[in-house]
């Protein structure tokens, strides 16, 4: 099978890199420059240097021609980008063939998932967005991992999951795209949460609180959205908001960390080469709340806290004081 | 209100100290001298050493005394000894009052759950299982965290939740007993898992792959036996487990660590103090999973390590090769 994977940042490479050992596969990469490096020098030295990558993996710097050779087309950019790209390969992709988001997070400003993206720019195609708990790097080292295939079709999530399957990559399927798209966009939020209170000092118990009240917030959400309980206590939810919160180079962590010892979010902001996509998702967490009439009270914390409008004591006694009531009312 | 709680080790004691602020408290101490101490120097130096105890916290060697005073009666015993402590109070116990465990196990060969011992032993009363994530000295020390009443009546619920809020404490209520006793006593099987792979030297992905697929398992039992998946992904499930995940101190992880790192496990144990409670709960989720034709990959791979039967390199190769399937099926 021809597979074309737009977007050779760390995970959009680790993926064409799997698929490539068994299927004719191409990357995308923005910069010409880039795609030479991984054609010819088979290595991506700015997202993942130190590794090597398959030999019969291609790059081009030309999105259309990878678009236009694909029979199952990837998207790997980050959220901001998303629809951008998939416009400038509108009218090059073959009808029917299957596209696939690797992207975590929410349009800004229509706070829509990346599958919903995909349909409005490139309709009629099958959608079904890969996430879970997945470090490119651990995953390119041949790290045993688990993740998710999420499409409502299960003809064509049988096919991408055999696509997908390689090695110690084991890969699921799931039916319900809200609730696997939200846990992945949403979790970090919860992960700036856990991050504040241990920059605060606070136990280990109240960080596990903090993370499963915040879990069941965001499931909560999802319910009400249209995804299922269950997804969110699964791979894609709990699955990847336990690896950031065990995997110690967390950028989300850390941003709550630093901010729990006092620093400010600009000064924090301003030390790190990638974005924490927890800082945006936070406020966009709340905005759904609110269409939903959800009190989202953690969310709402660390968004309060993140704009500046609270100070990060005034988030971790506010937390304390919302009222405790019965525990799996909600959902 | 008069309370009593049978059992001074760290738990019993931090929760009869709790309640001793605003009701008439008193733990019963097996060791007379443990008595003494908490009594008149208002420490235990045995189960909490370094911290101070409330001086209105009284305690006693005579569980029948401790028994017959109270209007609400706490059970803090282990589970191994959860039986012979109720049969010891039997007729020393004034009608209609609740009767609270703290336990967090299954009783060895019958596999009961502590309130199911409670009301075989002492039938009549209202029963509840006080659990969640819990780490006695931090509660102890004031900080923030939250804990679950679980009981299927909501007048004692209410009641029960009054009696241990408290600071800091936030207490929830759920009716799910079956649930919540169950996600206490077993979360440490998949905390052994999680160590075991911490051990082994894999990923963070796969850590995370490990809890979520194990908690996954322990919620399928859960609901087989009568349980709601929602609890499971609750404070007594996922965030129990959580707490013994970030937590430094866990013994159960600590087991897996050194197993996966090629130790044996009687090496292991015999450099402990306390017992890893998931040695014991391993091949008792095993048998509960047998009674209901659940496959419990994870449950049963750790059983067999800890019993000797495979490898630890072994088990990890079999978890790998288990089929992944669609991920929220069984639920």
């Amino acid at each position: 099978m021809r597979i074309s994977v737009l977007g050779a940042g760390s995970w959009g490479t680790t993926v064409a890199a799997l698929v490539s050992r068994r299927h004719e596969a191409v990357v995308w990469a923005r910069e010409p420059a880039l795609a030479q490096e991984i054609s010819h020098r088979h290595h991506n030295p700015v997202y993942l240097p130190g590794f090597s990558l398959p030999e019969r993996l291609r790059a081009t710097g030309d999105a259309g021609l990878a678009a236009a050779r694909a029979q199952v087309l990837i998207v790997g950019v980050p959220s901001h980008a998303f629809r951008e790209v998939l416009e400038s390969v509108r009218g090059r992709v073959e009808p029917w063939i299957p596209i696939v988001s690797l992207a975590k997070g929410l349009e800004h400003g229509s706070l829509l998932r990346m599958t919903e993206v995909i349909g409005q720019v490139l309709p009629g195609h099958p959608v079904a967005a890969l996430t879970g708990p997945n470090l490119a790097k651990e995953i390119l080292a041949g790290q045993a991992a688990a993740t998710v295939v999420a499409t409502p079709d299960q003809v064509v999530a049988k096919l991408l999951q055999e696509i997908f399957q390689h090695g110690l990559l084991r890969v699921y399927t799931n039916d319900d795209v809200i609730g696997c798209e939200l846990g992945g966009a949403l979790k970090n939020v919860i992960a700036i949460a856990a991050g504040m209170a241990q920059g605060l000092g606070v136990g280990d118990n109240t960080r596990a609180a903090v993370i499963t009240r915040g879990l069941a917030e965001l499931t909560q959400l999802g319910v009400a959205m249209g995804g299922r309980a269950a997804t969110f206590a699964g791979l894609t939810g709990l699955g990847d908001l336990m690896a950031t919160c065990v995997s110690p180079q967390s950028r989300n962590r850390h941003v709550g960390e630093q901010l729990g010892r006092g620093r400010e979010l600009d000064d924090v902001l301003a030390g790190m080469v990638q974005v924490a996509e927890g800082v945006r998702a936070a406020p966009a967490a709340v905005e759904l709340g609110d269409r939903y009439g959800l009190p989202m009270p953690i969310c709402r914390t660390i968004s309060q806290v993140l704009s500046g409008e609270i100070t990060v004591h005034d988030a971790y006694r506010g937390l304390r004081h919302t009222p405790a009531g019965h525990e799996a009312g909600p959902w």
